[in-house]
């Protein structure tokens, strides 16, 4: 018998005689004179209507149990399926104790009961939905940089670099080291961290390719129980070389956005669906139609002055020189019509010693851009990177930073070129896209404070 | 003017008259009458020949100094090169301090000596080479996986599993936990660890998906000095559901290993010539060639026999029950014709709890198959996994893991099926296919004991 896969079973042109089938029973009816099955495999949304005899009927052949069936692919008569699959032999290849099953036939678990199990939570639809939407975004990823000419780059995931002020990080010891902590003898001669970002190794390789990029996980140590927040997530980052324009670096935000949120609607529709209109019904139109058709850029002083105007009071006032609190960034994107606001040019003092002096004053901005999104805040951060020696020099000298960055001050030594890059967060990037409240149910394995199941 | 990449410049079908090259200088040969630049930007180990007027030189015009060069692209009449760059302006974007530049001009440094310089030997030839044949592979991996209808999950790096039994593990604390690790309050509330292998988080998706794959990183925290052996290694992992049969396991990592080669071969031939003309002149004709033309299978035990009638002697004596040395693999290979050589059904009490016993005697062996290579010995391990309950239970049970390994039997409670999967070790198959000796050479940043440089 042919071996189809229930995705394949659905779509097929012709019908076909000797077809096997392979998956789990998502729901059984049993009429008098016929029996009704669902088979669903994850290769798609969609399950294939299996239709028996009652006499293949039998006790294990229950809602979560593993099945084998072989039969006869038909034309269905149902307006709503192509095909289905009349069965010959159904054989129960594992039974599931389904009192026992925290998944129970035709209900719609919500994502915060689901959550509990994460072990079998990607056997519900919303979930299956969400990891073939992500893989195929992953892979819509990597096809945008590697068609335009991106070398893609194993950033290290082991660092000693722990002066870029990014929040708190994981320290890395062997397990024996952790034990009898007493004698700190680490095992890379130096402390060692979980990376916050791979940028400052993605500048390294833009000095030989001028365009590459990363896609892996990042950490950081922060105690929040937030939405938004994890302890370890996905960043894809990108760094060009021979750029002096922060619109350039902008444009590439844009185009990659674009073009992997095309190829996710393109690639899972049904699967996107199911969040335009079960998990955010108001999202929709906002996704497939407006985003980027407008959006808005603004100067980092322009935003504060938007705020101190508004008729709204805040929590944390509004002031030049200080970071934009979660409640401005949405203010200003409501202030902008709902859709995503660049803002540009942002206080010298505020970033990062990397970030390039827009000379705009006595150290008074740098070519900073941060892009916030409806409903999510910041989706993606870049910058023009310091390429000028002095500068740099004289910025890592204030900060005590110069032995540290001896090989990053090599980088200006050696054939120097303007250049900058971004990173996009890529739950946040999918929370956007798909209207998903809580950062925990776009990641298969969570981890955040206080859990790290599994 | 046009901006052309120098891949594209040099790949030009017709002459055109205002074009813009930017990248790096590789060498500079001023004559009489005419002056001779190559410029290299890393979209291809060829560079770029410039010709210009002895007017255009200028004393920062160095080797390793990053230039933008305009002028009009022609036809070269040099036999070697299709098309070369008539410059009308040189600029100097950013200076190369040579005397301090550790890369000298049309110097073949050897590995080792650009491996002292992390942030710079990407600059070499043979680096440049390998990072973009290793994103290439990268691309092909995602690809093959993709186009044969695999989901890819992302693994968590940090997980609370530390049974498995695979060395010594990394932990993980927040660096103020690390200060103060008198009072162990864990981040996690459990203590951390960076994976091993996604494998178990591959086996829960595998029960949704069928067909998953995971490509990340892992570690290992064993104080080797070995050319085989990193830190901080990436692995390619697939797991398949619906499979009773060791042969389908292995035929995917065959038809994997077939699919990703064939596309580095044809997506950087040049790359790859490099590889084989000056760092392992042997390998060419294995590679392109032989490569699973011919291939080899045989049983542990047969293996213990083969070893045992062996001419030589071994530091390790072969025993049935033993674990396989590295001499004993090197002498399997060479046994069987220096071709690749699967080992399958070893003893029960060599592996890990997951393995899927064969019943072939009281817990004799386990459907498990290594796969070794010339040059390298073991590039990917697999088996197919103990689907049945109570064979889980009660190994479970003699091990005391029965606690902490819950969620690993709700697997086989709710609708459990055959299955099975394998890793593949990445740097170990750029290290088989490129003929590189040494592990460090084919990461763009090593992480091993004593060394976390950048």
């Amino acid at each position: 018998a042919l071996r189809l896969r229930v995705r394949e079973a659905l779509g097929a042109r012709e019908p076909a005689d000797a077809v096997r089938v392979q998956g789990w029973v998502r729901s059984v009816r049993s009429q008098k004179e016929v029996l009704f099955l669902h088979i669903n495999d994850g290769s798609s949304l969609e399950s294939l209507q299996v239709v028996a005899d009652p006499s293949l009927e039998k006790r294990d052949l229950t809602f979560g149990s593993a099945v084998e069936v072989q039969g006869k692919l038909v034309k269905s008569p149902h307006r709503m399926q192509n095909m289905e699959l009349q069965a010959e032999t159904i054989r129960v290849v594992g039974p599931c104790d389904i009192w026992a099953f925290p998944l129970k036939m035709k209900e719609r678990h919500p994502l915060e009961y689901v959550r509990q199990f994460p072990h079998l939570r990607c056997r519900s639809n919303t979930l299956g939905a969400l990891l073939r939407i992500r893989s195929e975004a992953t892979a819509g990823i990597h096809s945008f940089f590697q068609d335009n000419g991106y070398v893609h780059i194993h950033t290290p995931i082991i660092t000693s670099n722990d002066c870029e002020g990014a929040g708190e990080l994981f320290q890395i010891e062997t397990s024996s080291e952790a034990k009898e902590s007493a004698e700190k003898t680490h095992f890379f001669n130096v402390p060692a961290f979980l990376t916050v970002s791979g940028q400052l190794h993605l500048e390294v390789m833009a000095g030989a390719f001028t365009h590459v990029f990363t896609f892996g996980p990042t950490f950081r140590a922060e105690n929040s129980q937030s939405r938004r927040h994890l302890a370890e997530f996905y960043m894809v980052e990108a760094e060009l070389s021979f750029t002096k324009s922060l619109q350039d670096i902008m444009q590439v935000m844009e185009d990659l956005f674009k073009t992997v949120t095309s190829t996710v609607l393109s690639k899972c529709p049904r699967d996107v669906e199911l969040f335009h209109t079960y998990i955010s019904p108001a999202q929709k139109s906002d996704i497939t139609h407006k985003l980027f058709s407008s959006s808005c850029r603004i100067s980092y002083s322009e935003a504060v002055e938007i705020l101190k105007q508004a008729p709204q009071t805040f929590t944390f006032k509004p002031e030049w020189g200080c970071d934009l609190q979660t409640e401005h960034e949405k203010y200003l994107v409501k202030h902008c019509g709902e859709v995503p606001v660049f803002v540009v040019n942002y206080p010298y003092d505020l970033k990062p010693f990397y970030m390039r002096d827009n000379e705009d004053g006595p150290q008074h901005t740098v070519a900073a851009v941060d892009l916030l999104v409806p409903g999510v805040g910041e989706l993606c951060g870049g910058s023009l990177r310091e390429e000028r020696l002095p500068f740099l020099e004289s910025r890592l000298q204030r900060l005590g930073l110069t032995d540290a960055y001896q090989w990053y001050l090599d980088l200006r030594k050696f054939g120097s070129v303007p250049h900058g890059g971004f990173g996009m967060g890529f739950e946040r990037y999918l929370q956007y896209i798909l209207g998903v409240d809580n950062i925990k149910d776009v990641i298969p394995f969570p981890r955040f404070s206080h859990s790290c199941l599994l």
